[in-house]
């Protein structure tokens, strides 16, 4: 598959020909959207900025953009607490899959029969509920990967691949005991932190690469010094991801070159760390690097990396949590490199409103309470993805999102060819799209822009603008998220 | 305040004082409870023993107890799928505030307003939904431990734990800077994992302790091997916990001796780690070790350490994710221990519902996005856990606590006398109660016997079993426990 198959995934799509060529149509799949966004003061305003300042005696606020009426919020639209209506391309952090209020969600929360699950939280790795398996079975094993059918719940994305980690450091070193028990040795040992018991194993990552903050999983992520700095880190392989050079077709031999010498990279730290005993047991990568700044690789880059992975022993971990959940117009992001086998592991959480990963079921652990929490995540959250997925099957968000994303990639395109200075590098796979700015200021500049004509949206990366819709984001949002940004660039000076 | 004063909380209070002498006249607490369990079928019995099959087929599934119902699970009463109804002194490994299925709280999930909430999902950190300061102020700040008025919400246990480190090691960092500012070089190599932006600084921890499951949290757990093995650790320093024999009062003289050993020890720690360097930020430590055994440790070990921690410039982070919420009959174990000052960080989760910390204003950090990440908690839980504190508050339930617990500690008194082969070291505050049997073996045995009678109990450390009831559990549901343990007494065979 070339690489410049990356920005027409979107065209291919037999399931978006068959959607009606005008998309307005399609806009009864939330009642009681507005019809576009109206924005009546400053944001945050005044009430907005009275709140911060409460949240600020309790509690670091400066974070804050504005508060949410939740209550108002419909659909594609967040409504703030002064009455400002905004077209939300950001969505939580990506993490709403059917956007605010939908009414089949509502709907379970008003079943007495479903009430109780959400005050009767278990353990669930003790005392699981009635219909638990069929619950896991229709909701996340419907939707999994190809080849497989073991899947582990957790609460959040840290703690999902913190503990695919640990699945991976406990699957490697059994692999080494070649079925030889456990000693008293290892067993005491590890109680103090040291070796036998304690490995000095290690996961590999990638720079610009983001897998969680727990300290564990916050060793893996390079996107953002502000995230790491002053912390503790492991002192493990950390290899280039590929920076591609777009429009990918122009530079097709330049970004082969570049997937060669980010392979040639992975290969080197699997040798430096194996040899010197600190073996490589996991491979961590994101399929597109959200929050290091929508970096894309080729299919053929994550093919190899697997193949590569495989040849030296270590579990190769796929981290869904931002691309997965259908953004990408699949289920799972890396369902379009057609790996030529499974993903050892594929993490997930935000649009799945459960944390947790499928894996092979070689890496099922041998022994309880090792991969093992209070919790292990939570059946409510899987009783409102059940409805997440029969939502997005009924209404078929995924053809949605694909038109959607067409939309968007074109309109971008356009947007690049006519405002070069403030546009680069388009890149997306169905909504899951970003550009470039020319530096970190104007794109700031920008998302500023965009929120006073009604569209929230946000940055990633050093320059990167992210646009990531709900799935109910339909072409026509998309015409009115392209209008207003027009709109904007057409405002921002050059220099 | 002398050791022996653990012991004997419970009878001091003048709360409990207040309380009915016939204790039955409160059952009205939670309608619709069963008069006492009732054992049909072997546990697991053929239901339950299906669901593991068939949810062994998606996960592991070997750690199941049995399955349950959550429909007609009610107040201490857990009723599994084949019709057993037994009297849970576990509850969830310790999470359950006020039982199953509490009028209360179902009625939180039946207003209309409320369910929003569940479905609706904010990114705490930028949009927080209307009247979110005054949730927070209402829940969590209005049983904040004593000069505490700051508080961070997170999903569970182990990232509360996770980024109250994070907190005291940008506090400590802060600190050496001295008010220069961030380097250049210190923002480029964090992203490396190496220093000087990552920095070498260790917690201490404590031999038994339990503080989570992810890697940096793992490392300053010490409870048992399992949770440990093969999973590589930062080597940070680790100190005895405190010991004692029991009854106190006899060992008065021992038990102190070894405070000052194991507080000798942090001393020793501190200063071998911080000579070389890798500077000792912050001493985790549980009011009571609930995983690795129910370790109790007096009032003057937690003063001594705080003033010990406090000249080596260093946080305590009081980890109450087990002991937090009531069980002790405060809202925190450690309110017990009247410490000179308030705590650095008081971490909380469980009971609380919503995972968290509070902390002292010094450690909010200097910038946005260094304690973050997508959901930042919940407001869902947050919104149930004002209700819990409500009906603690109304039904009165921390002086229930007390005379719960002084009728399960005058009971397992009692035991200990008639039964010492099984029955040893009995320790305790308000409902938060233990023993040791004589081995791993027989402990396993007493808590299979007391379920075949209707009890759920837990173990925990090596040979120790825990209580750990809802906080409505009132003192004739102890009088019910007591009844069962002594059957299951006088069955069990000394050697």
């Amino acid at each position: 598959m070339a690489l410049s198959r990356l920005n027409t995934f979107t065209t291919k799509s037999s399931l978006f020909r068959q959607l009606p060529q005008n998309a307005k149509c399609l806009s009864n799949l939330i009642l009681g959207e507005p019809s576009g966004p109206s924005v009546k003061t400053p944001i945050p305003g005044p009430k907005s900025k009275e709140m911060i300042s409460e949240l600020n005696t309790i509690q670091f606020a400066n974070t804050v953009i504005y508060f949410t009426d939740y209550n108002k919020s419909i659909g594609n639209y967040i409504v703030d607490v002064d009455g400002n209506v905004l077209l939300d391309v950001y969505t939580q952090i990506s993490s709403l899959p059917l956007g605010y209020n939908h009414p089949d969600l509502l709907k379970v929360l008003q079943d007495p029969d479903n009430q109780r699950t959400f005050i009767n939280r278990p353990s669930l790795g003790l005392f699981p509920g009635q219909g638990w398996p069929q619950k896991l079975t229709s909701s996340l094993l419907s939707v999994a990967p190809k080849g497989h059918s073991q899947v582990t719940t957790m609460a959040c994305g840290s703690c999902s691949n913190e503990n695919a980690f640990k699945a991976a450091f406990m699957w490697y070193r059994n692999k080494q005991r070649g079925g030889a028990p456990i000693t008293e040795e290892e067993n005491t040992s590890c109680m103090m932190n040291v070796a036998p018991g304690s490995t000095p194993f290690t996961i590999m990552s990638f720079k610009g690469g983001f897998h969680g903050r727990t300290i564990g999983v916050l060793s893996t992520t390079h996107s953002k010094a502000i995230h790491k700095l002053d912390i503790p880190a492991l002192d493990w392989p950390i290899a280039s991801f590929p920076r591609y050079k777009y429009p990918l077709e122009e530079f097709a031999e330049e970004n082969k070159a570049e997937d060669r010498k980010c392979l040639a990279e992975v290969e080197e730290e699997f040798e430096r760390f194996n040899k010197s005993g600190r073996f490589v047991a996991g491979v961590v990568i994101e399929p597109v690097q959200a929050e290091g700044g929508d970096n894309h690789a080729s299919p053929e880059f994550f093919q190899e990396l697997q193949r590569i992975t495989k040849k030296n022993g270590a579990a190769l971990i796929i981290d869904e949590v931002q691309t997965g959940g259908g953004a990408t117009g699949k289920y799972w992001c890396h369902e379009h490199f057609h790996l030529p086998e499974p993903a050892d592991f594929v993490t997930f959480s935000k649009k799945m409103l459960t944390g947790g990963y499928y894996s092979l079921p070689e890496f099922r652990p041998q022994q309880g309470y090792r991969i093992f929490n209070t919790w292990m995540g939570e059946p409510s959250k899987v009783l409102l993805l059940d409805k997440v997925i029969e939502v997005i099957k009924r209404d078929n968000l995924l053809s949605i999102v694909q038109a959607s994303g067409k939309k968007l990639m074109d309109g971008l395109m356009d947007m690049s060819k006519r405002y070069p200075q403030h546009v680069k590098n388009v890149r997306g796979i169905g909504t899951f799209c970003a550009f470039d700015s020319s530096s970190a200021e104007k794109r700031d500049e920008i998302v500023a822009k965009l929120k006073e004509k009604g569209i929230q949206s946000g940055g990633c990366g050093d320059l990167s603008l992210r646009i990531r819709p709900a799935l109910v984001f339909q072409p026509y949002h998309a015409d009115i998220f392209l209008e207003k940004f027009e709109k904007v660039l057409k405002k921002i000076k050059t220099f």
